[in-house]
C-alpha cells in the first residue's frame, strides 16, 4: 500500500498541526487564541510552468510550518496518517516562532 | 475493434486500482483506510503548448501509480477493459511505496 | 451544392463510425461494449495561432480514427452525407487496433 | 446613404445564400438536405492583434463560400441589400464544390 | 464648461447620424431601410497597450462614418451637443458611400 | 490624521466637481445640461505592470479634469475633504474647455 | 506558538489602526470623519511572478500606513495580537500626514 505521495504541479502536501490546549507550563490556553489553522509541509510538487515554459518554484518548502486557509484542502490518507493537499497559492504564509 | 488509445494534448489514460480489502497476510483492512482513489498510468498525450509555442510535457509518466481526484475522469471502454481519462492538471500526485 | 468543407482554425470534420452489433464471426456483441463514440477524421483546419503569432498544428490528422466526447459537435450535412465538426481540444484521443 | 461596409478587427461581412428548393434539372430537393446555412464573404476586417502586437490575418477571404453557425451574426442592411456580420472565429469552414 | 473630450485608452467618441426619412429628391424612405445605426467619429483615445507594452492603435479614425452596435455606448453631453462613447472593439465597421 | 493618499497600482484619486446651476452671467442652467459627472485628478498610482514586467503609465495625469463613469468609485474621506478612488481604465476621458 | 508570519506571494500582513475618537487636544471627533479604514504594514510576501518568470515586487512596504478596502482581508491571530492578511492589489493606497 502506498506510503508516500509526491504532489503534482504546484500542489503541497501538509500534515495539520493540532494546537495544544495547554502551554508547556500547563496553563490552559483560552479557546480562541490557540486555534491557528497551521501545518507542516511534508512534500511539494515540481511547480507550475509559466507562459515562457520555465518552471515557477513552489512558494513554500518541505519542513516549513505554514498558515492554512480556513477552507479548502483535499484530504489524503496514506496508511494510517492523514494529510491535506493544497495548491501553493492558497497557503497564506510561513510561520516562525 | 480499437484496443489502444493515445490521448490527445495533456490527457492521461488511467486504469483504476481496486484496493485489496485484506493485507497479504490475510488481515481484513478497515473499510476507510484502504480506499485510496488511485490508478496506473497506461498512456499520456503529447502535452499542451504554452504561449510561446513549445510543448509542456505531461505531469505524470506511463507506468506511474497516481492519486486521482474524487470526481471527474471520462470513462472509456476498450474491448473488455475499462479506463478513465483525466487532464494531467487534475491528477493529485504520484504514489510510492 | 457544396460537397467539401475545409474547417477553419482548429476545427476538425469527423465522420462518425457506427459500431457493428455483431463480430465478423457473427457473434452478437453485448450492447455496452461496442458503444465507443468514435469517428474518422475527414478534414482539419489550419490550426489556431498562439500568442507569439505562430500556428499551433491541429492535435489530430486526416484519416485517423478518434475517440469523441459524449456531447458536443456541430452536425453538418454535405450532400447526402452527415458529418460532425469539433474543436481539436475536445477530441479525447486517437484509436489504434 | 452608405453602400459599402469595411468590417473592423476580425469581423467578416457575409451575404447569405438561399439554397435552391429544386435541382437544376427541376427535381424538388428534400426539405432537410438543401438547408446548408452558408453565405458568400463580401468583406473582411484587417484582423485582430496578438499579444506581441502583430496582426492575425482573418481566417476566411473575400469571395469564399463559408459555412455559417446556426446562431449569431448581426444583421446589416446596406441600401436594399441584407448582410450579416460575424467574427471570423465563429465561421465553421470554407465550402468547395 | 467643458466643450471637448479626449477619450481614454481605446474609447471612441461618436456623434450619431440621424438618417433622413426622405431621399434628396423628396421621396419618402421606407421606414426600415433608412434605420442604419451609424455615427461620425469625433475623437479617439490613444489606444490600449498589448502584453509587450506597445500601444495598439484604435481601430477607427476621426472623421470616419462608422456602423454602431444596436446596444451599448455611454451617453455624453458636452454643452448642448450629445455624443456617445464606445470601446473601439464594439464598433462594427467603417461605412463608405 | 492622514491628509494625503498616494493610490496604489493604476488607481486614481479624484475630487468631484459640483457643476454650477447658473452660468457666470447668472442665467439658470437647464437641469440636465449641466450634470457632467466630472472631477479633478488629485493623485495617481505608479501604474500596473504588464506581462513583460514593465510598468504601464496611468491613463490620466494629476491636475487634469476627467469625465467619470456614472457608477463605481470608492469614497475616501481625508480630514474634511471627500474624494473618490477609480481604476484608470474606468475613467472615460479628459475634458478640455 | 508561532509569533511571526511571512506572507506568501503578494500577500500583505496588516495591523489595523483604531482611529482616535478625540483629537490630541481632546476635542471629540465627529463620528464619520475619523472612520478611515487603515492599518500599518507588518510584513509583505516576496511578490507574484509575471508571465516572463520575474517577480513583481509587492505594491506596499513594511512600516507604511495604508488605506484598506471596506471588505475582505483574512483575520490572523498570532499570540495575543490580531492582524489581517490582504492581497497587495486590494490595498487602496498609502497614507501620509
Amino acid at each position: 500500500m502506498a506510503k508516500r505521495l509526491i504532489p503534482t504541479l504546484n500542489r503541497v502536501l501538509v500534515e495539520k498541526l493540532i494546537p495544544p490546549s495547554k502551554t508547556s507550563a500547563g496553563i490552559l490556553l483560552p479557546e480562541r487564541s490557540s486555534k491557528l489553522n497551521s501545518g507542516k509541509v511534508v512534500a511539494v510538487g515540481p511547480g507550475l510552468r509559466d507562459k515562457s515554459g520555465s518552471t515557477i518554484p513552489v512558494a513554500v518548502k518541505e519542513g516549513e510550518t505554514v498558515l492554512l486557509p480556513e477552507y479548502g484542502g483535499t484530504e489524503v490518507k496514506l496508511g494510517e496518517k492523514e494529510y491535506h493537499l493544497y495548491r501553493d497559492e492558497d497557503i497564506l504564509g510561513i510561520l516562525h516562532d
